[in-house]
């Protein structure tokens, strides 16, 4: 049975929710026949490495698929790589702001993701939820994350298959924000589910 | 018994579909004790008028609430005011492209909505729904319609109160938009049975 | 000869500069052999009609042209109508800050510009300047200046010719700002020059 | 004295011209005691390695500076990452549209740039210029440019400083876009400029 690692953050900035670990955490315990772990992630640079070891360590996941807010984004949008590079420009949530600092210094420039992004997006838009890729996950804790799951992978977990998918501000996040793009909690849950299903399809 | 007359429109430009008429073909038949009665109109300058009286002599409606698509807005948007103004940049569905025409010879430069916007804003803010007010409904058939309503309210129909409110594309608008916000269908229904709560509350 | 009293604002919210007034004060004192008279406003409600009565009276304008800064826009864009209608998000430069107030009871609901709008959009695009048509000039105080000029002309100076123009922010207004438009001064006293040149055009 | 050897695209997709060359062309032949090297790239995925590795055997440059347009965003904007990955959405100026493709099999997943970009961004700030850092230079010509002048740095010429920046559309290119940001080419021309001085003086 293939088992999936799917991650969400907790809230940052001045949030006082996260869509991603709303999303995630509302995700059915099995999906297309995969065991589907759920973890939340700390908006925290430091800690993040430590938690996904031990969580990989734990359950052996096939999959490790992180997801993230996107605040702007209009679309589910699956990124195609990570790059080895910290770059705060508000602390985390441990207080931690770095600048212009390398992730791992044994790593590479960057890495691409594992996972099938293009078909997700073509499945999502077919299930009318609005998709594209994005090229750039930005060099905050998405970036530092997504980095150093394929960093897990490269060094020490070389069957895993990994990537990162960002999503927007829920709706109740933009109700003050006019003109700022939003998506809903279903179309989320649901993206998520098709994205999930295409990678187990994928790798089946 | 308080009656609404509430109008959708059919699809325009190069949509399949209209999120106006999407929102308000499912919206239920009473709200908050008002008969709730549902009309399509079509996306045409010229007939609009006569249908707009022809359903009013008919239901004797206490309030007309229009619903239009406003592609690019991200919330829900009560309109503030109709100007008496047509001026299209593509054909409407009947072939007809006015342009810099005035809509009324005697009607007034333009007309306020005797709905209470800031309210239904408020409202559906507090239920996380995106909303703001707009001062522009556009210079085609949205504008058109909602100057319409208020030309007949000022010369046969003094005791309506009438308006209008835009919805943003529907996700399935925007899958190949990326950038574009868009509103969940239950969002919208949602947003306009609150609306039409807040109006009815607003009129008791 | 032609007189032209042109207005630009000065500076309001949080910015240490206005682009209407950079712009206004930079054009040249005859354009197109029209004496063009330059003016600057207060951001403020109250002291506008009688800061404008005055300079009509004093100059005697064939026009009054109002410019004022439009953050977010990306072009030049001449306004269709005035409301009477103040809402202000934040106060203005005097402190006040009015709520759903009518500008003039004896005022119709709107007046619309008698500029040649899209006449001046044409030249300024063939001019590579970006332009388009405004339909609203907001609930702030830019709108009430456009709608006390008209009051002026409908009820004093019937041979008045009056409109407005916002421009965008100038870019140093958005160097912390990304993704916010910006024009740059030349391009806005060029603008304006041209637009100028293209109401004496009208006129003559 | 320093060389930098500086890139500007033709026109591509339905432009008729490219703001990156128009800027380029345009900058003095000698800056803060350099010398300036002005090349013209076709926008073009297959040819540009070659006439790189070219120009750089002929100029023996200290930098290589590419320059390219970037439709819709606001300022000028210093890329910190070119990633080993083509794919375009339209066929490039010789009629080739590669999918997912690797750009280099011997190359890194990526290079970052050698370049101060986060000074370069202070530096046009300072001076009233709209900039902001980059973290993705997508996947057309524009990233394919700048990875292969990194891959010619790391395999050929080691001593070499190579990054790009991509800038706005021009006023004139968006007359028909509402909405749609600009720069004009005196601040294209101003930019560049002083992103130039800003690396000269870094390398001295």
């Amino acid at each position: 049975m293939i088992t999936v690692l799917i991650t969400g953050f907790d809230p940052f900035a001045k949030e006082t929710i996260n869509p991603s670990w709303e999303a995630v955490s509302r995700l059915d315990s099995t999906i297309s026949n995969a065991n589907i772990i759920k973890l939340q992630l700390p908006t925290e640079f430091k800690s993040s490495r430590e938690k996904l070891r031990t969580a990989i360590a734990q359950y052996c996941p096939d999959i490790v698929l992180s997801v993230g807010q996107a605040g702007g984004r209009s679309g589910i949008t699956p990124e195609l790589v990570a790059i080895n590079f910290d770059d705060a420009s508000i602390p985390d949530n441990a207080g931690y702001e770095p600048h212009e600092e390398t992730i791992e210094r044994e790593g590479e420039n960057a890495y691409f993701t594992q996972l099938p992004i293009k078909k997700i997006c073509v499945t999502l838009k077919k299930a009318d939820i609005p998709s594209y890729i994005s090229t750039t996950a930005g060099t905050y804790v998405c970036n530092h994350v997504m980095y150093e799951a394929q960093f897990l992978r490269s060094t020490e977990y070389p069957q895993l298959k990994a990537g990162f998918i960002h999503i927007p501000f829920l709706p109740q996040q933009v109700v003050d924000k006019p003109g700022m793009p939003s998506l809903s909690l279903d179309d989320d849950v649901r993206g998520l589910t098709l994205a999930i299903e295409t990678i187990v399809k994928e790798l089946a």
